[in-house]
């Protein structure tokens, strides 16, 4: 079967290519937020994007394909992080961004966290996203440290941040609490106190 | 059809009762950590647990049912937090059992989040299982007040807790981190210095 919309003629970026990727993951952001993964379907999303089917199994072969993509369209984004003036006020922000993304009902991000208990391509391209989004977000404490709003010892950006947005996750995601409009400001300036105090401090082999 | 095993005249702690629902959640955890919530089936367990399939079905219902008692169960243990003689030694004990949950290969606990996600009246259970915990725990920020080793101020024992456990979650299930023999320690330190700098005070109404 051919797709008449799918030319391999046009694969320039923002071609028909392009558009059909568009559309196909626009079909699955929404099948996945409404349905959760099990109801995900190669013929739902075809269906819903307007694409002819034999297009999506082509293109991405199964759901774990469609997935991967979308994590990767994800990371695709021109995302970057907030630049507030303060430390505290960059990681309030962020974790503003991310108690919004946790709370939408209904929420892509969450149902993206329980696919990836069962699609391992899946889990490993959304560990690469986060990865490359707290790399990302390291300039807060680089800024921060410019700043003298942390110790000129060198602060473990990635633990500040983990420590940062962790509670976040786990109260709105796992423990399944209401969300709490200070738990952003709250987490963000438990961070910074404990990162102030030393606590994300680099020590060298063997500290503890 | 009836069950051998199954007479309501002996329902007695320890008895014949107790037993059997003993070896049936022995195998829905087995099966879980084996096969995840997906291989999970009331015929499955049954045959591991050796007990008549309607006995399962009469008692249990159905896996969702299966998976509440299994966590209600988890509650029903003699659980005790830690009691090391300083905070930071009581929360690294607590974040190194923690960590030893979620890194067992298979994990059970980590089975049980991803059932979560797909069985609500299970992560009710979960939750209430949690939150139960975390209020078992909070004798462990009483006693560091009563130490000193907190300002005498007010803290919020939950989000503390919460701040020092959260990591550990955060990093070995939803970014699937390899295991950190470092973090349980460095985690819970940083929720100390966090709340000896009055992080978790609690600080009235309209506070931020």
């Amino acid at each position: 079967m051919t797709d008449p919309l799918d030319t391999t003629s046009d694969r320039r970026p923002g071609g028909r290519t392009a558009r059909i990727r568009a559309r196909v993951l626009d079909a699955v952001r929404a099948e996945l937020a409404e349905r959760g993964h099990e109801g995900l379907s190669m013929e739902g999303v075809a269906t819903r994007a307007g694409v002819h089917r034999a297009t999506v199994y082509r293109r991405w072969h199964d759901v774990g394909g469609l997935l991967v993509d979308v994590i990767d369209a994800a990371g695709e984004i021109d995302w970057q992080p907030p630049d507030t003036g303060s430390l505290r006020g960059d990681l309030t922000a962020l974790n503003q961004e991310i108690q919004e993304s946790l709370v939408v009902q209904p929420s892509f991000a969450v149902a993206l966290m329980a696919a990836s208990f069962h699609f391992e391509r899946a889990a490993r391209a959304q560990t690469q996203l986060w990865t490359d989004r707290y790399a990302q977000c390291e300039i807060l404490v680089e800024r921060a440290i410019e700043r003298g709003e942390l110790p000129a010892q060198h602060t473990d950006a990635r633990s500040l941040l983990i420590a940062a947005t962790a509670p976040l996750y786990h109260q709105l995601v796992l423990l399944r609490a209401d969300p709490d409009p200070q738990l952003p400001k709250r987490a963000a300036e438990a961070a910074v106190l404990a990162a102030a105090a030393g606590a994300f401090s680099v020590r060298g082999e063997g500290n503890v």
